[in-house]
């Protein structure tokens, strides 16, 4: 443990290397080269090991935000190994590829790109046999990416219906049980499809609590819900009128097994499949506070699963940053607090700003006048809200510089317009696009 | 480190028992004890030593919820050394005492007796000399327990202040500045009147952050705001026209040096006068962790000044429990995490609860069917809300058993309701009246 005392700008820079060194633990290439290697007729993933001898052909699929990169680094490690491949990446999220074929797409709204490469991924693992190893790479934005309706159904069917759902106060696992059921890949049916090839999952997780079946509604994991759970749901909400004619039938047929089910926990599907998260945001905390150490600061991790109002738990963040300083409790200074997952914020003003820039707005103000405190906050995709920053960094003298300028902090925090507060201070933190995306980071420095 | 694996049942015992030894640590006259004690003829408080050969006198003095309890341990160091006393208390809060007069009087909102007390306790300092020494004992409460309106104001001009103050959106700060200058006992005119006394004041601190000029308003604590500061606010809120006038101009004389300034810094008011916490919320917190340490637990201290919405507090909480069963940070279980302060609610519903009871619903919603999660979250002075628990316990099998009893724990959750949430299965946590107050204690166990 250092015992130098830093002063603020030094603890900024810190800040700022701490975040950055997170970001690069969950750099798309970087997870797939860390959990993957080829040692000659060998592939490692994470503790699995395939005899490539063993097997004809090796598919790459996927879809997701990140996976341009984390294809590049498959064609890297399997070069001419590979077969054929086919991944659905957002529209200017691309690398530059080989033998996998990329199919930029819609999102957050899919659109016919998307149902075209999608079908053309479930063409290519229903032709995979028992000696094929079908490699799929998700992440972040993969259910948007890989939209197939079932047959009968269209894209706009499945569009109205979570609409419906949204707008009556579905709960979100009551959404995904729908949401699965009627398309062609979620919910374990992409791993159905490839069914009996080998099949390895590399995820990337943007959600909180990383549950394997809520990522990219799951194409590679069992699914508990089933057709008559669906039904259920429309009942609860009344919504059998609403609801296209096409998607009622569906769920209709599902129950009398006209249509199969989605495969449970158990489903030969799943014998030789395997799920793997290689990103996500603990991934990017760990490094994180690995750095923090070297740096000299006592480092501790609250949580990579924070939720609530973003306000509320600012204020949480800010009393444990004054108990340091106060007791030397949870850890004694230099401490560096590192916390993760994604926080909400409810729009009342006409301002400009994202969740982490009002994380650091509202923690600002609980800060003021305290010794040695920088709290940044950035989300890991480089975007924050509808805003070119990532998010943004305080201090405990961010309050009276704005003062000083004649901003006042509380109007910009109730006019939700924490972009405009931060950027005359000079204080964003600008990533521009980093390719992955594992939510939020925040980090806490107390000196 | 204990290894053992505890079951559900136990470690409800386990929080129960660690919420009390937290509750043990600030019991007003254990307090006393622990920071003052007497060898022949010397008095040591805290780290200060008292000859009492060279104090003629010793008065004692002081108001506030726990006060009574104090006083009666003061009694027992000091006994016939004392010359006088005279304690407020809120009504049926007392305790049997010998030289010192116990005067019952209203809380929250003060009366005539309150008034008649504190005009008792001001004719007693003001006769204190040089050679005399001041026991003030103050605790949460205390700021209504000691009404002296400024000559020419009356208790009715303070209150209809502090009323159009709070109205107008004046922050806490504002509003305190002019509690301060209308009264003739808050904002260090108490110490002004015992000098040139010596004067010790024993403090339990109801507030986050324990900023003695806040507790109680700080009758023996430096006040840094000025009349000048009150007519600013004033006109900050426009208020001038709505204000009792006789307040209005008490401020305009204080201004022009006719009436006298609030002793700051450095006022000789203070040169023999201490301020010494001897209860507060980091108090219990260390003595639970002491008790958790012992029965088995990794124990970690969060934060004693934990404030903002209560349900978004839980969602925290609850994530960092999530955290230490996933990836064991911030400590790895058996763990368990401590914090204090005091959260809000905004009340929306037409159900009964309290801050605790709806923490502990609210995380119990969240911890559903994760493994072995225990939740405490209890009001130091028994009290809740306006419930006769002191709040309530909830685990990891809660809202399944809610569910099994035909309960709607999200209805309860919107209806403010938790007390009878929590009434129905058995789980509030009631301790009756304890007699001392350091606002909140929340313990999470994880195993």
């Amino acid at each position: 443990m250092s015992s130098k005392i830093k002063n603020i700008a030094g603890m900024r820079k810190d800040a700022e290397e701490i975040f950055y060194s997170g970001l690069r633990a969950v750099e798309p290439g970087a997870a797939v080269k860390k959990y993957c290697r080829r040692e000659n007729n060998h592939l490692f993933i994470g503790d699995l090991r395939y005899d490539l001898s063993e097997y004809k052909n090796i598919f790459v699929i996927g879809a997701g935000k990140a996976t341009a990169p984390m294809a590049a680094e498959i064609e890297n490690i399997l070069g001419d190994r590979i077969t054929k491949g086919i991944i659905n990446v957002k529209y200017g999220h691309t690398s530059k590829l080989g033998r996998i074929k990329l199919i930029e797409a819609g999102h957050p709204v899919p659109d016919k790109n998307g149902q075209q490469g999608a079908e053309a991924v479930i063409d290519l693992v229903n032709n995979a046999g028992e000696e094929d190893l079908v490699l799929c790479l998700i992440s972040g934005g993969g259910s948007a990416l890989l939209p197939v309706p079932f047959p009968g159904l269209t894209l706009k069917d499945k569009q109205d219906t979570i609409k419906i759902l949204l707008s009556c106060g579905a709960a979100i696992h009551e959404i995904n049980a729908l949401r699965k059921h009627i398309s062609m890949i979620k919910g374990g049916r992409l791993a159905q499809a490839a069914h009996p090839a080998s099949l390895v999952s590399l995820i990337f997780s943007d959600v909180v609590g990383d549950n394997l079946d809520v990522i990219a509604s799951g194409p590679t994991v069992p699914d508990s819900s089933s057709f008559g759970d669906c039904m259920t749901i429309i009942d609860k909400y009344d919504i059998r009128e609403k609801l296209p004619k096409s998607v009622v039938k569906h769920i209709k047929n599902g129950i009398s097994g006209m249509v199969p089910e989605t495969p449970e926990t158990g489903d030969p599907a799943f014998d030789k499949t395997h799920n793997l998260i290689i990103g996500s945001n603990i991934e990017a905390i760990l490094e994180a506070s690995k750095k923090a150490r070297e740096l000299g600061y006592n480092a501790m991790i609250l949580s990579s699963m924070i939720e609530g109002d973003t306000t509320h738990v600012a204020h949480v963040h800010s009393a444990i940053a004054r108990e340091i300083i106060q007791t030397g409790n949870p850890i004694p200074s230099p401490a560096c607090i590192l916390s993760g997952g994604e926080t909400t914020v409810t729009i009342k003003g006409k301002g400009l700003g994202g969740r982490n820039q009002e994380f650091a707005l509202a923690a600002a103000m609980d800060i003021a006048g305290a010794e040695n405190i920088v709290i940044l906050s950035g989300g890991t995709d480089g975007t924050d809200g509808p805003t070119d920053a990532a998010g943004a960094i305080a201090d405990t003298n961010t309050l009276s510089r704005a003062i000083t300028m004649g901003l006042n902090p509380g109007h910009f925090l109730t006019d939700n317009d924490s972009y405009h507060f931060f950027q005359k201070l000079g204080d964003l933190l600008i990533t521009g696009p980093t390719n992955t995306n594992v939510m939020d980071l925040r980090i806490l420095l107390v000196t």
